[in-house]
């Protein structure tokens, strides 16, 4: 049970850490790489390709401006992909989002929020979900969980309003 | 194994189909529905409450506009959700497209392509792969008789050319 | 006489504040609530469900990204409801704002500007002016009293430049 | 019980008349006109400060491209006004709904979607609604009317697909 | 020879300044007012119709967000109407270029770029210029000034590059 | 008394026929040429040295795409120069007024609306305006003409519904 | 001598077929084939990798949507590569355009306009004319034909409106 | 073997300086210039009329805003023409991207990405490579680099995350 976790630049990983937290809290091993779809085209392709085989089942691509890596990633592998846009310094993420998101039919790439780290990584873990039950129950709980903090927040607003 | 299929307009229907073609093609049976995020919130939200228990792994979720379907979907299950933004009459398909997938933090919701239906049904069976090795393979021959395809088109255009 | 203002996340409440501020100066009772669409679908269905037996006659929905609040209380109440698009880290508020203000035929939500929580109170208001003769009048009486503000403000910046 | 309907240009009616039918299905005369910020400046002034007196309770003003109208009519009364965006045949409707919803401080106008003319009248109608108990159980019975509608589709799609 | 210079808010003056600085450069008188199309209308409507009886021959109108002002005051006056967009909070100014440059036909408003308020001070010195010799020669002048201006950076980039 | 018209390419004449139709109604001779920024850049700059001799008192510059012929001709001459961003095969229209309108500051175009022909020429008469008192004369019974074209079509829309 | 041509798809080659055009035209081999970046990965390669020792000078990569061909290619070569966004059937080619142009630090990829196929060619033409003589002779006297054809439809225009 | 680097502002030199210096880095002489389209569009003209005899191979042309500096340099010669687009205070680097890549047919600017200086280095290199085998050489050697540098910080990751 491994996903792995890709990122085209280092500068990426402060939002991509996002990803990795939440998945290691669900005691998922991760992967996690810096590849890149232009500067390391070789290396993306053999990630892809052997990827299978190293046991990992959810890949997610992380990439800013012209974002490629999920893309390159998907056209090597059928595992699912999730592509994460990140945001750039200029273009507000539009860019990334539409470099992962518009992928052309036969090739699809997962997209999340611009810069939604923690979303990748929920997604790879409910796709897990699927096929490992104590995920799945993790989840469930995650999402009660959830319920319960915005419960307090909104104590806290209606008592601070008093 | 059974994929859900919900549009919120049944004239999203003709974009849908792609989504479904695809995945009948593969031998995955569809539950499709027409099922409004904001004139049947309650179908929408049962839906996703018993989808689980109905068989149902991943949830393909189609809207246009302000698309919400997808996100209160994903608000009731812990399954994976794939969202379909379809292009509206205005704003070429940007609306539909952040609705679904700006989504916050803590419920994802997998975006593909605007109008991307063959995508986000090959994203469900991907998605299935990792548990039913008979996709898994389907899949992988899939991505085999595309590059063919791309092959003939290849020669074709040479061969226009010469 | 009660307007009941949902924000989506508590860290809304900066922005929601300049709505909760206008509404109480009008002396209109508020009902604040931390309510999220997709972390706690089921407290936003019943709050909508009963917002009209509580006393409450309009509600403001303020969320960002897929600001999908709007949409999700207005599908379950023919109150008028009011959606806020607050600006969000990435897109300038520009998903906010398309989340809430393209709403599909049937079920409307009347937004306001990204961020205009003062608006979306005075919106409000001017609802409940139709029905409530003293909150009109005040609504006529604050109207001139911004003319008189921006009077000042001239006479200041002709001063200034003399 | 009256609604007043303005209209930028005579050609935004074929879009404008989606409200129209909504309003005058619900019994509520409409007092439909074609009035222009730009063009006929005194008249739209004269409208808004009017209308109080002469019965109207909500405005809806229909304008595309720098689209004004709302905001000229918001800028002379405390009634509700309720933007329409008319799509131009340039930038999508995009100018017209900035021009209506980014309203500044002070003088708020509630956007609808872009060409969402029946939305501009079922919201000028819930408004009318906290007031007018029959207009409000007309409200609840559209509603009602429109999950049904959405339950047939819904049935005919899957007869179809069997 | 005076030149009108309207804003639409005192926390518009910041930028509006650009403009007061170069045309009183030119020696040329300006009338600077804090009007608001939305809260004063009035005061809008008074100004546009006194303007050229009070000897203003152009007029600059600066406003944000739904940026009505030049539109406003050009639906009264036959004089050329300068629209000078300011740069909001939001939508990087967008908003306001819209409101101002896509003003319907038959009531021009002459747009500059976002923030362009030095840009706007020119234009209607340019405008003054058909009639007044002395400043076209003048604006002849400063065109000349500004390539020398242009001619000294770039010799201070090319001796810090030797 | 005469107006220059350039256009970057002969197929934009479609559109600059609403400016040299208005213009030659009220009298003005218009000098009309086709001269590409681009494809003929020295022809450009002679028309814009030569323009004030030759008489021509405002240019209009219509062009499409990156449409520098305005900031070209604007580059070379303190005539007012007035862009008309023509729409082009993609982008809406979008990249033409953003390279028309966003001139850098020392040197203005004034922009109007995206094919806003028709307001182009007014733009150009009533700066024309300022000098000829018979020009304004007609501006303002222009002026009236359209309130009493406004009125009629509101008659017509009233008699329609009624 | 010998200019490459890559489609991601053949029903790019409508747009396509005005870079071969005029590459052929200035009597330069062109090596047009449908290679996708994502459909056949090892291809784009391969392509790429063996331009070089094949005798591709430059190579001009035309995709669409999220457009990753040019990135793909310039990621295997040092070959200056020229990417030519295609219009989609959404997002009006701004998804192609920024997929192509917002390339990473470190790996080029020269864009042209969205649809903008004969100035991809004149562009590889361009750079081919740096180190072959004849074919820089020819592109001055291109430019000198184009001025040509501008002067006659200046002409035409002008007689047309005499 | 000269490249020429011209940009329309001196404030434009801190982003333009990541192009002087990987050009420099590959040793390669530099012409470095601030010239702007607008402020001095006859030195533009000349500048770009005497590149070639001048010894000049490639023109790099670094703009914000309404960016027309590379259209201009452009017009004037058949010398490969690199548009820099830099990002301007509003509309985040939109317009100077749209005013440089949407070139119209005939005349084709070579755009990289927004504030992409070192891009516009290396794409200047990539095409005098084509002619100079040394800078061929260099530009594998540095690809080569880019790999290792990458490599190096993916361990770096890896270790951190161990």
């Amino acid at each position: 049970m491994k996903i792995g976790i890709l990122m085209g630049s280092d500068s990426d990983f402060e939002v991509v850490k996002g990803a990795v937290d939440i998945i290691k809290k669900f005691g998922v091993t991760v992967d996690v790489r810096v590849i890149s779809a232009h500067r390391t085209p070789e290396l993306a392709a053999d990630y892809a390709i052997n990827a299978k085989e190293r046991g990992i089942e959810v890949i997610i691509a992380a990439a800013g401006k012209a974002a490629h890596l999920g893309g390159v990633i998907a056209s090597f592998t059928t595992l699912p992909v999730i592509g994460l846009p990140i945001k750039s310094s200029t273009m507000d993420g539009l860019d990334s989002l539409l470099s992962i998101v518009q992928m052309p039919s036969g090739v699809p790439v997962a997209s999340v929020a611009i810069n939604g780290a923690k979303n990748a990584g929920l997604l790879a873990l409910q796709i897990l979900g699927l096929k490992y039950k104590d995920i799945e129950e993790k989840l469930v709980e995650y999402k009660e969980n959830m319920k319960e903090e915005v419960a307090k927040k909104d104590k806290l607003i209606q008592e601070k309003l008093k």
